[in-house]
């Protein structure tokens, strides 16, 4: 099938499911996770060809340790989770056919606004070929169509536990196309112009390849192409929170999008806070990358840091705008809270942002001024994440302020209509309305589901 | 200022009016009012002008009747209308800092969901220059910063409206450049590629005008090209309230996106409903192209219904993709319900489409399968609009299934940001979470404002 076709069949099926209930979708569910179960063998046996090919890719130095270790779907208990995920998101309550707004604008003519799918998304990912299950579970569970490209480097997994998938979806009342894989990346550079029948596209994977989608498509885009979240020391930083929380968001999970890579620091802490924090940070092998104040005040310590001369060094500019993912940390000073506002909104990729502070005032402050998905007071910047966030899952997270923002779950993959309904015994008009004749209503109706 | 100075103005006017409080929003709406009062002679002398040189295209045949009705701003009781929206917009509820979310992820740290404003929008409009003040109160009371073009036929009308409303801003703690206007097509052009500043494109105007935009811009764009709104006369519809509905849906305003383009006839009412139907449109002057069951039907007809030669003709393949925007009506036949959605999926532009029927279960299936921002039963496709929907205002209606759809009003302006607050005595990191340790509570916080 050439792109086009993919697209419209996509569309096809979506449209098609409209009609399917909740309870078939989750029965679709069950038998996908039957059906990954029976072909388990054949599937891992696939997944170690891939673990191979990757192995070479490594020893001539051209893949990373932590890409090939995220190929692996046989180590620990990576299979039986991905299967648990496919319960857990059946066990989600239904996003779909919730009233959000539902209002009788004249006598026997009531509206609602109902949740409904988006219709089809294209979801490009690297690595990890669980993904693709997961996705696939998502999307049924939502009503959204879904077209999956996994890595190339998983492409022997991945095409099995599609045609897993897609034998599960035979067994239903859910087209079998509806979801569909493809393998390489010109199909993706097409079906990014296939505006017609693709309505979001999700990238999930390096900076640029996230940069590069959002860059050839007029498709909307739901993602982040950068995590570069900061930490504020205010004035009124607590010590003790103040090493915990860096120290944490720093070294939790480096490579995470949602790691600390700058710490604003209020100069009033540079003798007090800035130094405990420092030590706490090379005691764990963390690089500081420090402006002239911050440096200052480490080197007139005494005795001196451990590791001071291997681990700190003064910042260049794009420090501030370097997402480093490893144990490295910029630190710039600021004279005000309002400056640290302005330091992080002018650098910061929107994700999540934290103060640390015993000031209500300046905690509330910070976060209506500062213009990312998240903004925390004295928490770990690691907890913007949608099982944390109680979720249950998470399609990724948005930097985006259109549609969804931070940790997007099944309620992300949703938008509504709009339905009608006169119940009078001549229909509704509108040429019945205006001046001198009937005047609109618009009385709330208080209902949670949709009456017809 | 060239345009990218103009975009990054406009984002830092937004960010540093984050702190403004709702009550200073609404004062500065009262501001401008004055000032528009003030300066109502001078604008009205410019309308004048504008008017004048559209009258001198019109008589070369270079411009509409209604292009230019639309520009008049002194006509009937439009001046105080526009004055009004200001207050109507004033005395809507502050959509800024709901919480729509709220959870309580373990003792003492709390995660709420808080709507806030998208950013910058740039709106792009045609004709009527008091759109300059519509869109600059729905910016300013959402919390958006706005960039506006208006059409080249108003240009010495809107220069002075936007004027008296930069001047109102000066008196307000709202920074006077949170509204800026552009005049060129190129400066609109370019502020399409600055997507580092904008956040959402809002084009109201023409087909051409909306499409244009929308294939030049990887910013989101929120509106719609067509309005092809389709009416499905079921089996079961009743004949009074069929002729009702696609009448008034036809006639009420036929140059609106929400009239009836295409009616979709059930061939059991061939004989029946459909010769009713057409012969009361064709006595209030519409024309009809008919597929052959449906001109058949009209032919036997004894005796022919009144202006039939004149009216009615066959209807070629590509009626049915035609948004006529006039008196006329494209119509074909189908034998079940389904072939009525199928044809109404993949030829309507998903604005809005109704059923007439008797049916309980067609309805409900009707308005489940129709891929459309509004599905309705017996009630007019003109019912699709802000005002009738209760929202008091409109910034357009959106055939987009991203962010907002329908009539879009203040809602539609709204994103949210999480804020996070640990109220823990030593603050709250993801490390103490996991297998053996803290377990993640997320229960419900019963909250409609935010605590800090």
């Amino acid at each position: 099938m050439d792109t086009e076709e993919i697209a419209k069949t996509a569309k096809a099926a979506f449209e098609e499911s409209q009609l399917v209930s909740s309870s078939e979708r989750v029965k679709a569910l069950q038998v996908i996770r039957k059906q990954l179960e029976l072909r388990k063998a054949e599937i891992l046996a696939a997944n170690a060809e891939d673990l191979k090919a990757a192995q070479a890719e490594v020893d001539a130095s051209r893949m990373s340790h932590s890409l090939l270790s995220r190929l692996d779907l046989g180590r620990g208990d990576k299979w039986d989770s991905m299967l648990q995920g496919i319960d857990d998101v059946a066990a989600l309550p239904d996003p779909t056919g919730i009233v959000t707004y539902a209002s009788e604008l004249d006598d026997n003519l009531e509206l609602y606004r109902v949740t409904c799918p988006i219709g089809v998304l294209l979801v490009v990912f690297e690595a990890r070929p669980e993904v693709v299950v997961n996705i696939a579970a998502l999307a049924i569970k939502s009503g959204n169509a879904a077209i999956l490209k996994g890595g190339k480097e998983s492409n022997r997994t991945t095409v099995l536990l599609s045609e897993a998938v897609s034998e599960g979806l035979a067994q239903t009342a859910i087209p079998q196309k509806y979801i569909q894989t493809v393998q390489t990346r010109s199909e993706v550079s097409s079906l990014l112009k296939q505006d017609r029948y693709i309505d979001l596209v999700i990238p999930r994977g390096s900076q640029s390849l996230v940069r590069s989608i959002q860059n050839n498509t007029t498709i909307a885009v739901m993602g982040h192409a950068d995590g570069l979240c900061s930490i504020y020391l205010d004035e009124k930083a607590d010590l003790d929170k103040a090493v915990r929380v860096v120290v944490d968001s720093k070294i939790n999970y480096p490579s995470a999008c949602n790691s600390v890579e700058t710490l604003v620091v209020h100069e009033s802490l540079l003798q007090t806070v800035w130094p405990a924090v420092a030590k706490a940070l090379l005691e764990v092998d963390v690089r500081l990358l420090c402006d002239p104040p911050t440096l200052n005040a480490l080197q007139s310590l005494s005795p001196s840091p451990s590791n001071f001369k291997t681990h700190v060094e003064p910042a260049t500019p794009d420090a501030y705008t370097t997402e480093h993912l490893s144990l490295v940390l910029s630190v710039i000073t600021v004279p005000f809270l309002q400056s640290a506002i302005q330091h992080i909104n002018a650098h910061s990729s929107h994700h999540t942002d934290c103060i640390v502070t015993e000031s209500e005032e300046a905690g509330s402050v910070f976060c209506r001024a500062v213009d990312s998905a998240g903004t925390f007071i004295n928490a770990s910047t690691r907890f913007a994440d949608g099982f944390r966030y109680g979720f249950g899952t998470e399609v990724g997270i948005s930097t985006g302020r259109i549609h969804a923002r931070g940790p997007v779950g099944l309620e992300g993959l949703m938008i509504y209509k709009y339905k009608l309904r006169s119940k009078d015994k001549f229909g509704h008009i509108v040429g019945d309305f205006g001046p001198g004749k009937r005047q609109y209503k618009h009385s709330a109706i208080n209902a949670s589901a949709l009456p017809f």
